[in-house]
């Protein structure tokens, strides 16, 4: 019964049925039918034209559009514990040939205004500081925590204001999108974000996720760029297929609903013990070593996590799309159990 | 009727199976139990010890490759239309921080240890000028023509004097081994080449190409350098499994063959048209704009090459694992009748 | 009567007389004469064998060392104030081709072993984190502190244990040896420091450092990435020359001390002020707003500082080597009269 | 007898004294008196608004140039021996970031409309191949050949056309003016030149080049990748003051008319033994390894060069600025007398 991470479950049949579809010769790379069909589809589901582009991992997706918006001798904003600084390997400075990444503090790994603020203002306007390119906010958070609309509208506001691209780091915006309730658009191109990683991978993907250019300049530099980092697959179809049946019926909202559910389901078992509200799919609780092995003695498996000050400990578990709902079950009462 | 190119191919039953049968929840990354056997499939097949990461794509393998080879001051001599040149967007100078290609001459894109000193002889060893750090030669080559274990050797030999790394892009690796009927290890280990990039998508895979390292340091670092250019997928396990059903049973050479043999029965019928041997699956002809327009109104799709002098025009012909016999027979009638 | 900086003032007369004395041809970039000689003037003045490159800037000259102790994947611990985190404008991802800078805390922008392993213990060791490879810290440092021999060996031990290499930025190495009384080599060579940036220009040169290996295998390295940097000057003799001045007859000894006791006759006019212990010749102070505009009125220049908490304001105020005693008389008085 | 290089040559006496009246403290970096007189000085010299900026180095000063034009994805088209290619230790990498030099054809390693259309004319635009960017030449050429203001415009009209940026490596941009007789303005400006390196160091100058930018927009992002180089150097007056006395009183064409004028009597010695017109400073001659010896026994230093085919050896002279007319007259007797 794993809750390691939903970047590790299996694929979703649909997804499976797509890529079959796509087993036909057509032109390689991205001249096939599945891939010129992505910026139509993006642009019906935000309601807005936009531009879409397959990548294999959410981390290339990030990096690929930080280097379109920072150069070089740049710096991007995003939070000390956003996935661009902490775990994906240096990754931003290889893309942006060395730009810096800024960061700023914020409750659940989410930034605010004033948090930007806090590091760009003091940021002289010369030479020897390195200035300011661009913002990645990442939605739903590290820690599984969701932006508002008027969040994101607030931090897109400031962008612009600076002239500084807006990212957002969307792994999970399927689960901050269903978890709002509100129309994806609210979030992103009528916030101010410029480009979206659009996760598919953690929600019933195989190894496809979507950059979406709400500023299709920045896609034209960027197909040069995914090139040129070896990501443009000769039989792009298979990862524009996967995309294209994860949008097609809200598949993506279908299974980030599944695994939200599974981690409210889990978090009420938890009650006191969760020490970031549960908003997407993640929950993060306290629990001591004792009650850890006693979890994992029962079957379940999940990451230890730093325990926050005053705590015996600290536990991450990840619901994903198809979390067995007796699994959840279970271990929902082990937890209440302890 | 395609004969466009092998990598925009139909992806094989046995490689779909494989991939089906990875379904199932695993630890993430290259932590699975797929990712965890490459490398001993791989020491099983090249009869020597090995390390095997998979990658998505053959760019990313060979520039993984260089850039654990040469410093970001050092070169890399490769032939003047080797892919890594020509078709790879940048890609090396992009993963190696700059390093500098070196461009030798050779017929059929073939280096030999001649050219190669050609270009590094006159190099004078001062800080002026970029140093050689490594030789890249691909088997078989852009025009489909194959290394002989002994001219590999030489090669090899010629690097190790020098103290040269050697790469060898072996995006249609499986079709020089098939035509050659040698071991695979007579063109790799055994003939001083450090990493292979050994190409499945072309050959019937789907996304997943392999690199071997013969020398286990260079792939202790290539680890770092996978993730950081976001090539670390969550899900290994689905490119573990294809690389892994590739080498099963020899289906590589299996499939190989076939291309092989689709590609001599074509080049049967064009006779003295063939300007570069066929050794591989690829055939280039020499073929008026007639004849060509002729072909395709048959049906027969192919790419426009750049005429030899003296010719009225040139095709490029490429058979795959799966091109189809009638195709072939078809496509063998009509050069004949021209 | 300027107390902005010491990196804007003039050029020690000896070191002119030098550059003069350079004024014949001799072989281009580093090949003459003065050149040859840095290697045996380092190793006389640090008593062991050393090599010794000239390099135009503290910058240049901090982040080629870096660059030859960090692959591109990897990072640099530094303290959080550190002048290449600082004020490099993005230096340091530059010549590393965009390694990690790793900050760390520490009071007076010193580092210990306690807060370098604050930074790197946390650090998990797989790929998706970037790890550390090497420390650097500035002595004399951003705030005017000088690490004693045994802090910095005990720096040095600690990297030593963890497999990084130990760069010092020494912009104002002098400073710190005139304030220590020890010889260079206790704070260097047999402290663990793998390379120093020995700072000239802020000491009575006009625009050349010294790049002091304890280590010769990086400089065989730094010699490739200077020249690739730009940095290789054709009249290289000019820097040469500069640097030799410098340490011909302890002139460098002698400018830090002059640039040390002003200092001190200023702090000790600044009393309970101070809030940084005057260890070299940066002097930061408490300062309102009406006290700094009163002793710009008195014509004293000098930069603002960030006010600790609960003060009114700041300054900093630099000796120079060549400080008129006059002025820092009127300013140690100006101040006392506050 | 030197006749190696001119850029190992003493510095000139007035050079010598503007740096002397430099010597006197200032605002660090570019913001003295001296550096902020440039624009102006360079303005008046072309007759037109422009920016300049001060480098310590040709090689830096070209791959600034590039840099600001060329993205990291992107190419430069440039003459198979240029500067840039052969001599700067893979400087051009470095600082674009791995972008591709492109090499061209040329005689007297001059490049023409048709030698550069010849190579981006076959470069497919699409993502697998590098685009060009820009343009370098090279004035006068590595062969001492100039380009007539009309030649230049044609290559500038050409980038126009192309959207390709236009650099121009003057690193004996002084001897081409002086060959030709014409005003600055006609090669640069006027001929579609967007950025030129003004080389001062080979001309009588200690270490400062000169960056001159008739885009402005382009030095905006100079300045910002110039400290990041670490090549902002603090007491920057010392760089500016060379520069400006370099034009000061057309010192700069001075020198240049005075090492043109000496290869010219060298040249007419030489007769047919020359093998590349003499149009600048350079000479480059046919000489026997006999005739090499010889005139080495008379103490006559220079370089060794490749002979052109069917010619026993050939050597390389080169004129400095202060070339002393006794030596360059007993050259030329020697070598009117082999």
């Amino acid at each position: 019964m794993k809750f390691f991470s939903d970047n590790a479950a299996a694929v979703h049949p649909r997804v499976w049925e797509a890529m079959h579809a796509a087993d036909t010769p057509d032109s390689g790379y991205d001249g096939d039918a599945w891939s010129r069909a992505l910026d139509d589809a993006f642009s019906d589901l935000f309601g807005t034209e936009c531009t879409a582009l397959w990548v294999a991992t959410g981390t290339a997706a990030n990096c690929l559009a930080l280097a379109a918006m920072v150069p070089p001798h740049g710096g991007v904003v995003c939070h000390r514990e956003a996935h661009i600084e902490m775990d994906e390997g240096g990754a931003p400075g290889f893309y942006t040939h060395g730009a810096k990444l800024m960061l700023a503090e914020g409750e659940g790994a989410k930034l605010s205004p004033d948090a930007i603020r806090a590091v760009i203002d003091p940021i002289r306007d010369d030479v020897h500081q390195v200035q300011p390119h661009a913002i990645s906010i990442t939605q739903a958070t590290e820690y599984g925590r969701v932006y508002t609309p008027s969040q994101v509208a607030e931090i897109g506001s400031l962008a612009q204001g600076r002239a500084l691209g807006l990212h957002m780091d969307g792994a999970r915006f399927a689960n901050a999108v269903a978890h709002l309730g509100c129309h994806p658009a609210e979030l992103t191109a009528q916030a101010g974000v410029d480009v979206l990683s659009f996760g598919c991978v953690k929600n019933g993907g195989m190894n496809a996720e979507a950059l979406v250019f709400f500023d299709s300049e920045l896609a034209d530099v960027v197909r040069y760029r995914r090139k040129r980092a070896g990501h443009l697959q000769s039989k792009g179809r298979y990862l524009a297929a996967q995309v294209l049946a994860m949008i097609e019926g809200d598949l993506w909202l279908e299974n980030a609903r599944a695994a939200n559910a599974a981690a409210q389901e889990i978090a009420s078992a938890c009650g006191s013990r969760v020490f970031h509200p549960v908003e997407a799919n993640e929950i993060f609780m306290v629990l001591s070593p004792a009650e850890q092995a006693s979890l994992r003695q029962q079957g379940f498996d999940f990451y230890d996590w730093t325990a926050p000050a005053g705590t015996p400990g600290a536990a991450r578990l990840v619901a994903a799309w198809n979390s067995d709902p007796a699994h959840v079950a279970a271990l929902s009462r082990a937890i209440a159990a302890l």
